[in-house]
């Protein structure tokens, strides 16, 4: 039960575009159990597209082609799909008929061109587009099953909804699907990989993806079966010993971001959070505020970039940052107390390091990230050394302050106290 | 003198990812005057993406292929790669040395699974990666050149640049390309085209190309000539007619954003710049603190999301806050006001408002920002009400602070005055 998606057209071929069809085309398959394998952009070549036709339609039972079904000489889809499959194309006087009579509807006269959109690959059901003049088409060959989409996203929406959809769904067994998503804080890609590995390799089904971003990771399980029940025990099963093995590291069996979690817990348990950001110049608390409703737990904070407004703002003593820089464990912890006392906040995230590129020194290397986090019981100081640029290194240690709160909130203990 | 790219791993096969990689790499291709003819995205696969391997050698000289270069058993790019080509893996001692030091760096013990990245294809060149663990390879095989990248975009770009950019125009033949970017800031889309189209419409050579982000817009021409005096020239001719046309709403003409721009002008004059920020909850700064070396003009700020901590740090008088409401022109006056006297900067911008998605009552409905800034001689306001959603109403109001900003310092008046 598998699919290829091929986008027509040389101008999705330019820097600027990206094919989005092919997105909504598989979701809506996977919904039905059909699996997406590969995906194409090829360009307006007669030879080319022929030829892409052909080795999908060998390799995959249906085959999904967006766009290239305009008026003009350039949209060659018609051309190349009857071509592959060895058939003739027809004259249709009653689409054409139909396309006259838009144009009439917008007080135009149907250029001569438009006429190619009436022609019909032999043994073709027409899909009717009810947002433009490009019909669509459906062709059956054998086991295999093609369907011809307008480019434009609303057109081909819309079409595939009303007219491929019901038909697919005729076609493949009913199966349930079933997803579960775990996301994980606070390890690496491969650390996480090497755990579970184990656990979901002997298993084609259900299918798990890992995901990383910015030191956020994600493990997807897909799980297809005959009926619900199945899907859900086999979630069950194999997600179960993926939770054993991850412990208190997954944060989240939904989709919610590390933020919104921490912002949940905030709310329930009527807690309040402050930040001081150096380093990150306001990027965690960017972040903090990018789900609404934020401003029931979150009060604000300061953006102490200069060293100056560290002592000024924050109450940093001068004396920490003389003996031990900006860049240190003294201060970080000085910056969240700092925080926490002048705002009256229960919590205080406070990060401060260098972002690199340059280093400041043999205390402060590009990458050195400080995050403190002080809390009714005291202050907890984490630091890690990233290797990587500017904007990699700062939104991992947002990362990580978010983690270390969110494990103080869930009473996890996994930090050095370094003042209570 | 074609190209295809081949995007490799399942996860790019979901219904929420597009393969931006080849956006990049399109650019860079164009630029040294190769077509891309096709793009592809393959699961991981072993025998789909082999013979995918195969059959784009067969029709393009180059083939660019991205992702699956990690560790771990998924990763099946180098595997396809060998098998397509009919050679032969070696294991390279040097390779696995660094990427062990890589994980000493870090303070952590390189897992076992990480060998399989020093895997090299016989004859292969190797790609240094400076951002990550996972070399590329650099294959040639008859006429045909194979690019091994590694997926993550901050890692491809980095090796493409530095490694494959040089290496692949010593081997195309010469053809001058120059290009000619202008950013412009404050107008819209539809107003910069319908400004600009009647003037690079007519031309195929330059290529002319319109990217919007968030507010931000950029025109990029491409002449490609002979020889380097009539590519320039070409710009000339039409670069020139389109700078008559936009005045001082170009605001670049580089590469640089709007933060840097403003940095070097703040920089040069040698004053400094402080923010308050309610609505936008740190976005601005950290867009302002993105640039290395912004230390030397930005001092800091507030970010006041509660309302309390604008009366407490920024000594928003209450009665403004109760008159007019947080989100209000008076509001934001006071609040860059309040951070100028505070930090003793040139320049504060403070931003306030309703990001959305809901509304705050009839004078702060979603999307209603207001963005102050404060300056020796003044304070000016501005107010909009952007449509779309929080993330996008969070990044123009950041945009528009910027702005501001870089007409105060550039001299041109378009703000109305509302003290002084």
């Amino acid at each position: 039960m598998n699919a290829e998606i091929i986008a027509i057209g040389s101008e999705m071929l330019t820097h600027t575009r990206v094919d989005t069809n092919s997105l909504f085309l598989t979701e809506k398959l996977n919904g039905l159990g059909i699996e997406v394998v590969a995906k194409h952009v090829i360009g307006d070549d007669r030879a080319r597209l022929t030829e892409a036709i052909r080795r999908a339609l060998k390799d995959s039972r249906f085959l999904l082609i967006s766009g290239g079904l305009g008026p003009t000489e350039d949209d060659l889809t018609r051309d190349a799909v009857a071509a592959a499959l060895g058939r003739e194309q027809i004259f249709n006087e009653e689409i054409c008929a139909g396309i006259e009579q838009r144009f009439i509807a917008m007080n135009r006269k149907m250029p001569e061109i438009n006429k190619r959109q009436a022609m019909v690959i032999e043994g073709a059901r027409i899909l009717s587009n009810d947002r433009g003049t490009a019909p669509g088409q459906w062709i059956e060959d054998g086991e295999n099953i093609v369907m011809l989409l307008p480019g434009p996203p609303h057109e081909m929406k819309s079409m595939f909804t009303r007219e491929c959809l019901p038909a697919l769904a005729a076609i493949v067994p009913p199966s349930a699907i079933r997803t579960q998503i775990y996301r994980i804080s606070g390890m690496s890609e491969s650390d996480l990989d090497a755990t579970i590995a184990p656990i979901y390799k002997p298993y084609e089904n259900p299918v798990t993806t890992v995901l990383a971003h910015n030191g956020d990771l994600q493990v997807h399980l897909r799980a297809r079966c005959a009926t619900e029940e199945e899907a859900a025990a086999l979630l069950a099963e194999v997600g179960g010993r993926i939770e054993e093995a991850l412990g208190d590291r997954i944060y989240s069996k939904t989709e919610d971001p590390l933020e919104t979690v921490v912002g949940q817990r905030l709310r329930e348990r009527g807690e309040t959070l402050a930040v001081a950001e150096s380093a990150t110049g306001g990027g965690l608390a960017e972040r903090i505020t990018s789900i609404p409703g934020s401003s029931d737990y979150f009060l604000g904070g300061f953006i102490t970039y200069a060293m100056a407004l560290k002592i000024k703002l924050l109450g940093v003593p001068e004396e920490i940052l003389d003996e031990f820089g900006a860049v240190s464990e003294e201060t970080a912890k000085a910056m969240a107390e700092g925080t926490r006392a002048r705002l009256g906040s229960t919590y205080a995230l406070a990060i401060t390091g260098n972002a690199g590129p340059g280093t400041d020194g043999p205390q402060a290397p590009a990458g050195m990230m400080f995050v403190a986090l002080a809390s009714p019981d005291g202050t907890v100081v984490m630091h890690r050394q990233w290797p990587s640029d500017r904007a990699r290194v700062r939104a991992f240690a947002g990362q990580m302050a978010l983690d270390m709160l969110l494990k103080k909130l869930r009473g996890i203990v996994s930090h050095r106290i370094i003042s209570s």
